[in-house]
């Protein structure tokens, strides 16, 4: 590696971890750094990107592993002004939900192999487990997080909003889900506003996260209380709240409250056809 | 876009949708060529990735996006002989888990922030809820394909392996993972051996998986069709089996049988620390 790709390297593992928390990283490349560049953009300029992106962003979606080639997921553009606006209500006001140029709701679908093996006058007996459920959802986010990477390597930026599970069924009406079917989370995709902020977040020191043979927490209480400390500054640079990760762990899953009505997804999933036995 | 990339980009749709299902993709790039290029591999050799490879894969994977940055995932990297040869035995002797050089479980950890909670004397009520498992996994996922997108830009090659699923106390017990953390799946990283197959798989057609305003299902029984001939081919080119996809939809979902004991996840997570209220 030149000393120049190395520089940069020690640089973005730098924005990353903080400057004292740099992990041992080896091998770099222009696809890793374009990884290592990502950060949430929640403003957006009205242009719309070139003609043909959306189908390339899905041909990337569609490229990504998909267990046992099943697919059991889908994906939907909204434009509609009205329905972006009740996405938006839905999701505690998120006004870039109605800014973006291009908004994508990634689905859990059980359902499509449901009416193929009704066609040819079979049931599916594992549909309703939540195996399956959980595979489509692990799926849809394979496939988005490629398309992501996909928008950022074109100058585009995104934003995942998981707030659509405020209200799935109200998403399910909108956008006339079938039974079987149901939204994961949102995505909203554009240029960035300037104004944004560009900061990459921290992330907790790699040593918590990784784990070798077993799984350990030597060391976490020490490397925590560090990031602490990273996390409150990044927060006073780029935001209102000058909280700590431990006090927004606390605030974020501490009360029921706090979850925004997700506290229910699990009836709410059963009545959209995902029973979850 | 220039002559050469320009049949590039539809060379690379062909391969992944079919010359007669070419999606009208538009932007083009490395990146994205990289992701349309990716095939899961079953046969690796025993070269080692240089030094530091698994924290670069790290670093790419904590750059994904995190829902209220909880990052509620962890990875573990198993080496021991005796822990691969299990962990292969519980995915119904897939030899790969053994020969690979990186051998990689993806976690759902909510344990991480209840300990981080408990330690300033507060409880999560949060997380014994569906939602924040589905949130985990979702987030476990994206960081995932980050890496495997990193791993083949180095030229490496991965598989996933859901089969972890059939036996999750097994892994629990043999990972040390404490409640409230679960193996969502595998992965395995190396160098493709060069018997491995390289071709791409065929997947269903963009128009039955992009939906626009509304889900919509027209069109969908005879695009079907058409992959199943696609599939068809593509089978009896790379695989022991010629089936069609429908056949295989059916084969591997339309049982309980077919689950390898997956159909009892739901209270093998209770059992683990996730009551998914």
């Amino acid at each position: 590696m030149d000393h120049v790709a190395n520089q940069q390297k020690t640089e973005a593992l730098a924005l990353r971890y903080g400057a004292d928390a740099v992990p041992a990283a080896g091998p770099w490349n222009d696809h890793i750094a374009l990884l290592l560049s990502h950060r949430s953009v929640r403003g957006y300029r009205p242009d719309a990107p070139p003609e043909g992106t959306l189908e390339t962003l899905v041909a990337t979606a569609q490229s990504a592993a998909t267990s046992s080639n099943m697919q059991t997921w889908s994906v939907l553009s909204v434009n509609n002004p009205a329905a972006r606006a009740e996405l938006a209500r839905i999701a505690n006001d998120q006004k870039h939900i109605q800014q973006c140029p291009l908004f994508l709701v990634w689905l859990a679908d059980v359902a499509r192999n449901q009416r193929v093996a009704a066609e040819e006058g079979e049931t599916l007996e594992a549909a309703p487990y939540l195996e399956a459920f959980l595979v489509a959802a692990i799926d849809a986010a394979l496939a988005a997080q490629n398309a992501v990477v996909a928008a950022e390597s074109l100058g585009l930026s995104t934003v995942y909003i998981g707030a659509l599970r405020n209200e799935p069924e109200t998403v399910s009406r909108l956008l006339g889900l079938p039974d079987g079917v149901v939204c994961l989370f949102g995505l909203c995709i554009g240029y960035a506003a300037e104004a944004t902020s560009n900061e990459v977040k921290p992330r907790l020191p790699q040593s918590i996260v990784l784990h070798h043979e077993t799984y350990a927490t030597t060391g976490e209480t020490a490397e925590r209380h560090a990031y602490d400390l990273r996390m409150g500054a990044f927060s006073r640079r780029n935001e209102v709240s000058a909280d700590d990760w431990t006090r927004r762990v606390i605030r974020r899953m501490g009360k029921i409250k706090a979850m925004n009505g997700r506290h229910t997804l699990r009836s709410t999933l059963e009545r959209l056809g995902f029973p979850l036995r």
